[in-house]
């Protein structure tokens, strides 16, 4: 099966090559995808909120190996999810929350059986265990046995999925005619990804984020003048604002956790 | 068989991950290779001259699948395109130019028929179709099914080849003893990289680009001393400005799209 | 097998592109790894490193294919070297020292037999060869050939290995009760990457860098408080001095190639 790698290791120093002799090693059938060694570092928020994104788009069966761990070498534990039919080997420290509480920025919540095992390195790891690179020798070595078929029982005991770490979400809510919720993530592009549903949305609709607020709904960037704000309903299901040939985030002075407001559009 | 990514998405927020996901879900057996990923934000030139470089080094049934997409939402027609035995999967927005022309950093021009559909989102796009983000929900799918050996007519109707979206292509013209060209492209290590062939240079040369002459024609950089701008016939098959442990662009001053001549050296 | 790529070409010109479409044309069966494409530009040294930090982690057979090139189109030569059971192609230009002398960041040094070809562009290399781009034009054919399991003596005449290009390696030495190194690498979070093996290192340990004196031996990041420098038995066999939640090159005022002093934590 599919091996997919999210860290925050960048590729510059050759962790991820690392990581990727490991599992050329031990499962030499399983295609390696890479979706990001961007993550900031140490940022479990936004590592968690990247898969998120993409996890329920690959096939059944599929093991996302998920590595932001700045807490490696602690007593943090290190964990294999089963959830929505795909494997989740990474540290337990939060990075997992929107996995385990159905709060993804696309596609649904996972089906099934949830299930988790902590990984014992005695069990599944490399000897010998760094103290600073699990991702190296106990992530990756799980990740191969899960991806080659091998038995979920061998990685390590069953761990109780309602005790797991979990990061507190900042969720959406109604208020009035409008919904209230924050800004979840800036991309590449500048652009705005809050957490207010598109369903939610009022019909007639402007938003308050920053201390601007933005009238113009549009179907895409097309819709509005260059260098103009327009409030779109993103791919990820959300409400995203954006500007035109240019950066939300930078023209309207907003970041990562801001609040924002969609409200009916009156005559004010 | 192989599909290839050319995008504008970076890789920190997941947008190529969810792409990769739909392309693992629905041809598991396609090979995808990542080429870049960093194309400028909606630079749809400096896309297609990526392209175009690669394309033909791919063997014959690969699908390259690329985004560069700014006018994704509006009424921008999607395509794919078949030309010199490959498969182009992308937005009709002047992406496939330089394929549709033969105008080719390196290899050939395409051989062989060239025929095109356009793609319709309810045959092969993915439901709900978002109005942002075609790469997920309209090329990759496309893409994944030509790959899988899916019959291209699923795919959308017929377009004609002739009135697809074309990008004005500045071509090298002789003049006197010289050719007139421009920078096409500089490159990560600051190379100018022209549209002027090798087979039309002069056999004794110099280069006239922004405010200097650079008469040093050499084979490779370690022909000049360093610091030195040289001439080299690149590997692109165009002549190219390069320096010495440094940046030519940086020290003359030059950029994409500023005029390059190139004459016979004489005594001046 | 399994095809592996350390190159400086970044991903944004295409360059790593035309390769690995050489690869796929040649040895489609092969999968093809990217490990780094971030080595500073023409860094041979720093290539070098990560590839004796990957190198061992991959299965037998393994292809290498390292291109970090400034001399190419000069009269380097170009090589294929069989070392650990691994093959290694690129310019031999000292960037295969490490794992010639089985100086190596982690894993262990090359058993077996040691042998090496110089690549012969007549026998070996794409028609015509490129003065500056023998990453696609000879190397990545000649990586294809063997990852194929084409024969080795195809490639070109046998090389003489003791004759090869090798870097002087600053090698650590032990003076008094410590031991004097070098920083090696500074890794993305800014990590002090020290060729000190931890198996030299004293008990009780104080160490000098730069201007400082790090007294703080820890498991991880986790044994210090914020903003304090602790010393680490690193991933990599070695010692390293890390920062919590910081940089430590930055903190201390330190870079690639400054010395290093492990010493006895006396009462001083």
């Amino acid at each position: 099966m599919v091996v997919t790698l999210v860290t925050d290791f960048g590729t510059q120093d050759g962790y991820v090559g690392e990581m990727k002799g490991v599992l050329a090693d031990r499962a030499p059938e399983a295609p390696v995808v890479d979706i990001t060694h961007d993550v900031p570092p140490g940022d479990v928020l936004a590592g968690g909120w990247v898969l998120a994104r993409i996890w329920s788009r690959f096939p059944p069966g599929t093991v996302h190996l998920v590595v932001v761990d700045p807490g490696v070498g602690s007593d943090r534990r290190a964990l294999a999810l089963c959830a929505g039919s795909r494997w989740f080997v990474g540290p337990d420290n939060g990075l997992l929350t929107r996995v385990l509480e159905g709060v993804v920025p696309s596609g649904g919540p996972p089906e099934g059986p949830v299930t988790a095992r902590f990984l014992d390195p005695a069990s599944i790891g490399l000897e010998p265990l760094s103290d600073t690179f699990h991702g190296r020798d106990l992530f990756a070595p799980a990740a191969a046995h899960l991806a080659a078929g091998g038995p979920p029982e061998a990685v390590g005991p069953e761990a109780p999925v309602d005790r797991l770490v979990r990061h507190p979400l900042s969720r959406p809510r109604r208020s009035g005619g409008g919904v209230k919720g924050v800004v979840e993530h800036v991309d590449r592009f500048g652009n705005l990804i809050t957490n207010v549903p598109v369903d939610w949305l009022p019909e007639a609709l402007r938003v308050r984020v920053g201390n601007s607020e933005v009238r113009h709904p549009g179907r895409s960037f097309a819709d509005v003048a260059p260098g103009e704000a327009v409030l779109i309903r993103g791919s990820a299901g959300t409400l995203e604002v954006c500007l035109r040939d240019g950066r939300a985030d930078v023209a309207l002075g907003v970041g990562r956790g801001d609040p924002v407001e969609a409200l009916e559009a009156g005559p004010d």
